[in-house]
């Protein structure tokens, strides 16, 4: 199963994708889509979207896990991460994958085994994990990595789940 | 010249479509695009976008107007708002037309010449605007028509500037 994993933003989208056989995960190729500073915000949109549908042609994942953000900071600022989110899901679903949305705390609790676990801690892990041989920069590349393990681990629970209840 | 108005949301879009002719605007069409609650968020924008997507080749307009929403309430909403605001700015974008976004007071102010106008005199202008037996059902189409109407004075607005400097 391949996951691709997305840290949204506007500025900066991070991705990752993942191969998860059995317990074991594989990085398949990981990085980031940019967009710049004082262009059309429509058109940055465009930009955000055509890429996300670029790499789910070139890799082909069976899931998208995409990072569910509260801010406490401005509405302004959620406002704009949500449009870049609602064209990064479209693209998705376009493709008829299936969408999963984790919070910040719910992937710090998959990854580390603790919500509040600092960046670095994450960071680390997703290095360990992945076998790195350093931790992806920036940190949106990290996060898009980090949220994709811990749809794997998720989705792996599920089957244990389902496979006890002999479904 | 035609312009798209739309008051963006998740479980209901407003949009009307208003043609400008010299200072003389007139309706063309106006409803909304609606989704069930409790449908997966990932195809509730997918239905959306289609559903822009549909209207915009319908109808061509030359231009598309949004409202862009300040929430004093809770960061979610904007968020969801905001997913929703992004699929239709892609969808303009994508074929070509310029996105102008206005604030609710902006588009108060354009209207009823008072950006701090309630909400039933800005529909009651709209009607007048554009000679309605009846102000437009629900909120959300006659607040697509004001915006649309908002973006019609002001690039007749833009135009005369230009005008006067002779460019």
């Amino acid at each position: 199963m391949r996951i691709m994993g997305i840290d949204p933003g506007i500025a900066i989208v991070g991705f990752g994708f993942v191969d998860k056989l059995g317990s074991k995960l594989t990085p398949v190729q990981y990085g980031c889509i940019t967009t710049e500073a004082h262009t059309d915000p429509g058109l940055r949109l465009k930009q955000v979207y055509d890429s996300a549908v670029q790499l789910i042609e070139m890799y082909k994942p069976d899931a998208v896990a995409i990072e569910q953000l509260f801010f406490n900071r401005n509405v302004t600022t959620a406002f704009t991460v949500g449009q870049a989110r609602g064209v990064l899901i479209l693209a998705a679903v376009q493709q008829g994958l299936p969408v999963a949305e984790y919070t910040p705390m719910q992937v710090k609790q998959a990854i580390v085994g603790y919500g509040k676990a600092e960046k670095k801690q994450v960071q680390e892990m997703v290095r360990m994990f992945l076998k790195l041989s350093a931790v992806p920069k920036p940190d949106d590349v990290a996060d898009a990595l980090a949220v994709a393990i811990c749809h794997a681990h998720s989705s792996a629970l599920h089957d244990k789940v389902k496979g006890t209840m002999k479904r």
